[in-house]
């Protein structure tokens, strides 16, 4: 099993829920094409969406960069805790916006510790 | 010829038409920035650029994944069936948001496809 | 050093930057989530950070390809104009929407050539 990859496809596979998530929050608040805003639960989904786009943008190369110049290991471990973040940002924000602070925390934590180990570990590489 | 990287390639160059295009429908309907709304055209161009790349962020990393751990000719065939899917989407998108649904199920059927297929590949890798 | 990785992690700080301007813009119009309008100064770092999203879709998967099909030095060379077209347009649209120009174009440029020679490299490597 390359713990990498697997960490990899199951953020991936966290994602495409959240995607799923969006679009029938999308039906149950009546929310027609092409608008996304119009009611503030849809708009805490499609933020939720929009947030973890940011972040995956930083997340797989930040994920493959650490595991290649530091340790794969370890790469895995904080690309869990990214996904365990982005569970927990998805429920405090849909409940409230305030309440998505820890989660973001997380995630946000972990893709910081992901860039600077892969920086750190591309320039001594 | 690497079948992969082309298929990821000629990805990034549909993905840049569509860029432009929205560029483009900006002036057409005289949406200044920092505006993305205003006009319900320039909006349906706006929103298959931005769920263009919320696929995308799928894309790149199961497409190699799946390339990796389970084939690289099946994974540069269901990536040609990705990027006729979003051909499809923006067509219908545009000329209608009712049209855009069978171009976005090629393409995100494509994506869970490799997702699902990285994820396995990967545990029994 | 491995070049092409140092500039794949530059870019990447370059955009967690961007990032928490965006969020202590936030603050400091006072636009509370979810909403992403409110205040066209604050709209100007949402849509300077969105902007960056949509580009680095393209950068990463082509820096690597490029690098891998064409040459490392020049994908590490022209990575590094993508970073300095994204701080000259963060700079300039902040300013104003009107002054986002060059940098845009800097960094796009980066981004075409990129993609066209990974997707020359790839096809007849």
């Amino acid at each position: 099993m390359n713990f990498v990859a697997v960490v990899a496809a199951l953020a991936l596979v966290e994602y495409m829920v959240i995607l799923l998530q969006t679009g029938r929050a999308r039906q149950t608040y009546g929310i027609n094409a092409p608008a996304t805003t119009g009611d503030p639960v849809f708009e805490r989904y499609y933020r939720v969406q929009q947030n973890t786009v940011e972040q995956l943008v930083i997340f797989f190369p930040a994920l493959f960069l650490f595991a290649h110049y530091v340790s794969p290991r370890v790469a895995a471990g904080v690309g869990l805790l990214f996904i365990v973040g982005r569970a927990l940002y998805a429920r405090g924000y849909v409940a409230a916006p305030e309440k998505r602070g820890p989660g973001f925390g997380l995630s946000f934590g972990a893709n910081v510790i992901l860039v600077l180990g892969a920086l750190i570990g591309a320039l001594v590489g």
